[in-house]
């Protein structure tokens, strides 16, 4: 009887899994770790999940299979047309497509390191070619390098991902006046950023712009993310996207929170007011290095008792904090990153929690 | 600036998009298009989301990214273990990560002709290599020609799509005896069938069951669907799987549905009452050729006034259907398909009103 473990496609055998950030289900955790909004979404999202579901008999019927409505509703948003939205089940899902259609041995996918680390484990999926571009510690955009890349199409995290920095569209326009590639921005936490690429897009046809309503729509639980591109390239998406990727009640609830944008600046507000009273105590009061953050995590580089940073230092805070019940996340696999913490913000409360534990690991 | 539509791959932009049967959004259809369930779903559906989602605070948070809860429920409904069991946002996902991770240019994908046109399109998207196996007017398995193939991996639709034709675990042990490869059978249908292919697991390790939710558990609206097999194969289908596919909401309504076993029972038991009476009208009131059909649809031949068929006769008849109001499904492209209407078992109303206007366009 035939092996199974023989039969894969030896790339799939050879790869690495993503690893995504613990899920615990026991209770007592604060969890810092997800970049998941520490607030509930717009009341109006389980209205409009009771309304679709009633009875339940409505769950008997496929969903529409392009997310029309919703399509409408983020194109109105946006101030864009219908044709110009393509609709994931979660951003990962437009991620994957934009790697199935524009991503192979000989279209290399080119990223930052650091940024987020799904992009090479898609391009090994896929069998495809990656073309990693190094940061330097300033975490500033190395324009010069994506001119001179061979990546046919470019995935930039912006604001990034683990550091927080965000860029600006003049940056961003520069790196866009000498690609020839797809530009595909992933803006999952653009939501906390001072910038956002949007406008560009009337100007650069090759130009994506991907966002979530994982993060400042409080919505990680119904998986819907979304791009924004020329027709062209949302008529590509389409092609390699999933007939029925999003249910009905993942519809109606994006459309939900969209639709109460007032409830979503409210949400962005109190977010980064706690982020910004969470770096000022990082860097006024404990002298930590800490990236400028523009997004609803902070990534901060701990000091302990002794004075000394580095990758064991980072790990011991890491460690205190998980012992206590406190889930952030470490990136101890890149030399940029190895040394510091991502911390997701959360509510006032549980950022007293934090800072409660950040004082006891530091006076150990 | 660059023009978008030169930057895909060459065999995604020629490639032709699978075609979801239509999903109308104004009312007043007999909709007997797409094989969905006629009846609501168990009632405990709509009461475990309404307990899941609560105020909606919970949306917040990722749902478990493996679906071990429901990976455990399906496991105990087979009598497998969790290992054995891989959660999918609907059998379309299942059906791609088995495509991404078992076929590519150099191993192909084998299916019969005709059977889900999917699979095509998904060996398309991939850009692997296609061996399909034309059937002939006995819709009967070649058992011989599966042996025969050059085939990675075999996926059969059983039982078959658009013809309803089981297929017997006998006729699928002789299938499996011949070939190395990994045998995937769809069973999309299989609530409605005399057999399934779950007991085979046990002594063929290079098999793999998939199932869906959405016709039996009348949950097409959820996109839920699930493979089993050995542990290894899951291992691997886990690697190309989406970190976090399933919605929360969907995960709990798939729970629900799988433990309600007794009204599942009895969906099943209306749908094949409402099915034998339809095909008894067919055959044996209006001889029209129909096959025994072991799914919730049927796929018959009709016969005009003037005692005619072929495929001018059924689209004469789908269109009759269709200013009717009346939604069925017409695949013209293939010889063996172009001269059938393949009908969704509706409700006992419905499908009156269907034999009505079948009456209409006989006698006009």
């Amino acid at each position: 009887m035939p092996d199974p473990s023989s039969l894969a496609l030896p790339h799939v055998a050879a790869l690495h899994a993503y690893t995504p950030g613990l899920q615990p289900t026991d209770p007592g955790w604060v969890k810092l770790n997800t970049n998941e909004c520490p607030y509930p979404p717009s009341p109006r999202v389980a209205e409009a999940i009771r309304r679709e579901l009633g009875d339940g008999a409505v769950l008997r019927l496929y969903p529409n299979p392009r997310s029309a409505p919703l399509r409408d509703t983020v194109a109105m948003h946006h101030g864009l047309a219908e044709e110009n939205v393509c609709i994931g089940n979660g951003s990962d899902d437009i991620l994957t497509m934009l790697v199935r259609a524009y991503c192979s041995d000989s279209a290399p996918l080119g990223f930052t390191l650091p940024s987020y680390s799904l992009y090479p484990v898609l391009v090994e999926i896929q069998n495809g070619r990656a073309e990693a571009i190094e940061l330097d510690r300033s975490m500033r955009l190395p324009v010069e390098r994506i001119h001179a890349s061979s990546a046919a199409a470019f995935v930039l995290t912006s604001p990034n991902a683990p550091t927080g920095v965000g860029f600006t569209n003049a940056e961003l326009e520069r790196a866009l006046a000498g690609f020839r590639g797809l530009f595909v921005v992933d803006e999952a936490y653009a939501a906390f950023a001072r910038e956002h690429a949007v406008p560009l897009l009337a100007r650069h046809r090759n130009l994506v712009v991907v966002r979530t309503l994982s993060k400042a729509y409080a919505l990680a639980g119904i998986r819907v993310g979304y791009a924004l591109a020329d027709a062209a390239v949302i008529d590509v998406l389409d092609r390699v996207r999933d007939s029925y990727n999003v249910s009905r009640l993942s519809q109606v609830a994006a459309r939900a929170a969209i639709e109460d944008d007032a409830y979503f600046r409210s949400l962005v507000a109190r977010v980064v007011a706690t982020r910004d009273a969470f770096v000022a105590d990082l860097t006024d009061r404990r002298r930590w290095f800490t990236y400028e953050s523009q997004s609803n995590f902070v990534f901060t580089e701990p000091v302990d008792g002794r004075g000394e940073t580095g990758p064991s230092v980072a790990r011991s805070a890491y460690e205190h904090l998980y012992a206590n019940k406190v889930l952030v996340r470490y990136f101890p696999s890149h030399p940029l990153t190895a040394s510091f913490l991502r911390i997701t913000v959360g509510t006032d409360s549980e950022m007293a929690v934090l800072r409660e534990q950040l004082d006891a690991w530091q006076s150990a």
